[in-house]
């Protein structure tokens, strides 16, 4: 069993346009390939949801701030073709970055609010780089849903606003992170950590669902953060970046936990960098402050 | 005989799936309003090459820098659509702000290089306004094919570059400029001119005219656009903003007219801003300076 690799934009809306003859329902998964079961699931929701599915495997360079990240980056084409063929996927597309940024090419897609704080502050031009690059993609594959994984909460809202605000006729599906067995969440960077810092890697996800549920029982806001901090750095990480609650619909700041909010952090573990976020459920009514 | 009014990005939708279900050629004329001959021949070439042509009508505020010249921009809807009928386009869409920047709105598509210097040195943030608009129009209508006039020469190179970077699946159409027969270009801006402004105004074109001309002679190039500067004021424009030689085909600044080039202008004209443009020919091989 294998998998079409294809390497153009014009192969791309050959194969989609003959597709649409039929028409099928197109999805595109976008990844940077080095796939895991994260972007596995993404893959079989894709599946389960349109007839024919684009994975598209593109290292975006524009979406790198730290030169030494992007050539650190894992790349296994011949392994991520060969789980996509065995799950059933149609088309893996494999563009070089002369395809994708051609001589000339001058345009950027910028999205403020959502992109502000987080991961944009600490990476500057990052969000730039994947919302524009995501909307060339969106627009090379005319395809009719794209899924993406809530691992990069803030990316994924980033996405949903870029594509309602430039009026891209696609569905955005938000999928829900998926886990090792120690509750480390999926990531293509997990491969360098040392067996020691894999170790303490799951404390991360475990220090945000333990302060997940103490703000939903009603802990002050400033206090279980606080908390959750010198906990993470206690467990081994060698420095958190941020560690914030947003709103879970819009990622505005939330000051109490008075609606469904969305706990994110991002923490150097040795000289990796981890993010993880997990969803936080309104103080019920009538719960008290435990603390 | 009547045009269709559309208002919202649904109903557009609706009405060009349904002409894609006849296999149509879609055209898109995106304007302003305040329609004159110059957008007339846009509407007929797009006539002339599509099925079906959709004339878009928005004055986006986004791409004025200045809000007087956003208020005193004229406002003649019905006057458009009758014209629009009468050339037999198809719909007119003509959304309110609301339904092109809904609460929340939060994307900017810039284009880098080609939006430098000339207007875009004098008018900070239009070609972002204008670069953001025509990619939802663009999207929103789905058309094969969009018309732009040559007049505004700047806007129509952003254009070709953000549908090709973004790879938005449209091929952009320039169409040259309208002129009066007294040879000033045409404008929706040109109704602002007093009586004997109006009589001053076409002094631009032939200036511009008779310089592209002595370019082709071999005239230096900095002679020639410093005698052009002076005549322009001579002949009672209060202000020359910029007067430049460019490539035809990458706006790069030219030093000699020894490739395709444009000449490009804008001047006051009391408290009018007129912009205009011609085409330059190389030097012939053999030719003298004759200066």
């Amino acid at each position: 069993m294998s998998i079409p690799i294809v390497r153009t934009v014009a192969e791309l809306r050959t194969a989609v346009a003959a597709w649409r003859q039929d028409n099928h329902r197109v999805a595109v998964v976008p990844t940077m390939g080095a796939l895991h079961e994260g972007h596995l699931s993404l893959v079989r929701a894709a599946l389960g949801q349109a007839d024919r599915v684009i994975v598209t495997l593109f290292v975006n360079p524009t979406q790198f701030n730290n030169s030494s990240d992007l050539a650190a980056y894992p790349r296994t084409e011949d392994e991520d073709a060969a789980k996509l063929a065995s799950l059933g996927a149609h088309i893996l597309y494999a563009p070089d970055a002369d395809e994708m940024y051609p001589q000339g090419f001058a345009t950027t897609v910028s999205v403020s609010g959502v992109s502000e704080g987080l991961c944009g502050a600490f990476r500057p031009g990052h969000f730039d780089g994947v919302a524009t690059v995501v909307a060339k993609l969106f627009l090379q594959s005319g395809a009719d849903l794209a899924f993406f994984g809530e691992k990069d909460f803030q990316q994924l809202h980033v996405v949903r606003r870029l594509a309602r605000d430039l009026d891209i006729p696609i569905e955005i599906v938000g999928c829900p992170t998926v886990r090792e067995p120690d509750g480390l969440a999926m990531s293509s960077r997990n491969v360098r950590l040392s067996a020691s810092e894999r170790e303490i890697a799951p404390m991360l996800a475990e220090i945000l669902f333990d302060t997940s549920g103490r703000l939903t029982e009603g802990a002050p806001v400033d206090d279980a953060l606080a908390t959750a901090r010198e906990a993470i750095v206690r467990a081994g990480y060698r420095k958190v970046e941020y560690l914030e609650l947003r709103g879970d619909d819009d990622l505005k700041p939330l000051g109490a936990t008075d609606r469904q909010g969305r706990l994110l952090a991002a923490a150097w573990l040795g000289e990796t960098r981890l993010i993880d976020n997990v969803k936080v459920m309104p103080v019920r009514h009538g719960s008290r402050n435990r603390l």
